[in-house]
């Protein structure tokens, strides 16, 4: 029976853990590699529209993820920007590549003990996002997608051609 | 034993292929906000940094989901461009609107046909993308997400109001 169980799930799975982890990873790296083909002179500082820089917009998504991983592991959330002490506000683009790849490391620890059927659970991420945590999972996925495609016209304007967006490995 | 075999399907599975669709037509009804938005003088026309205007941006993601689907589902893939005849280049917005409908539609009728194995099947889109069918939805769903973000700034820019990126429903 117990066969049965696994190749059903096999058989029914859209996509596992490992393979969204392996999908967020791949985000992850593409969006560090545009923070290094940004111009260090302009990263901090330049902008289109009246928006943000793009340290601020990378600085969201580094953030949302570091302090998500363990509310979305264990239902305790902190609020936003309490945990924050662990990123002060990075000045250079080597600060920023440095915490990037420290965030990576909290993902990939944390993602080991998230429960299968955590991923259902509806939950209220920080207090204020309600929602099934895969819900949640994609929010933080496609919110870098979505600053990461807004970096690429800064960069494209500043006439810095980005990484491709599908150059991802493949989970 | 066929109620164990449920149960664990339930526990177990990240997201549904019921959660996933929603999820990307919450994603499309989003885009198509967005085009809604957008300036009708300057929808065909205006770039920044040499890119392509949003009418562009928009018709590759609007064409690659439309081409798709039957792919998806069947293994059988036209050439990219091949099918295009169902969707001649659109010169106005209502058009484009228009077409953007018609593909969610035949996002929504293809969608229920794709086994749930399928998802999981390694296969090469239009001849040229291989990998798993997850991996490859997940590709169409990113570079909306991608496309849309560039969008924004060139709303912003024009100093129109983006509508918000996160006002989509949960599946």
């Amino acid at each position: 029976m117990e066969n049965t169980v696994q190749l059903s799930q096999t058989l029914d799975q859209i996509i596992s853990s490992e393979q969204l982890l392996a999908h967020w990873q791949g985000h992850r790296g593409l969006t560090r590699r545009l923070i290094e083909a940004y111009p260090e002179e302009h990263f901090f500082s330049y902008t289109l529209g009246g928006m943000r820089p793009c340290s601020a917009l990378i600085d969201e998504v580094l953030q949302m993820a570091d302090q998500s991983m363990q509310g979305v592991v264990s239902g305790q959330w902190s609020s936003i920007g309490e945990g924050s002490e662990a990123s002060p506000k990075a000045t250079t683009k080597e600060q920023v590549l440095a915490q990037w790849d420290r965030v990576t490391e909290v993902i990939n620890t944390y993602w080991l003990q998230i429960p299968p059927a955590r991923f259902q659970e509806v939950d209220k991420a920080f207090g204020l996002y309600e929602g099934p945590i895969y819900w949640f999972l994609f929010y933080l996925i496609d919110n870098e997608i979505h600053h990461r495609g807004q970096a690429y016209v800064y960069l494209r304007t500043l006439g810095v051609e980005p990484p491709a967006f599908w150059d991802r490995p493949q989970a």
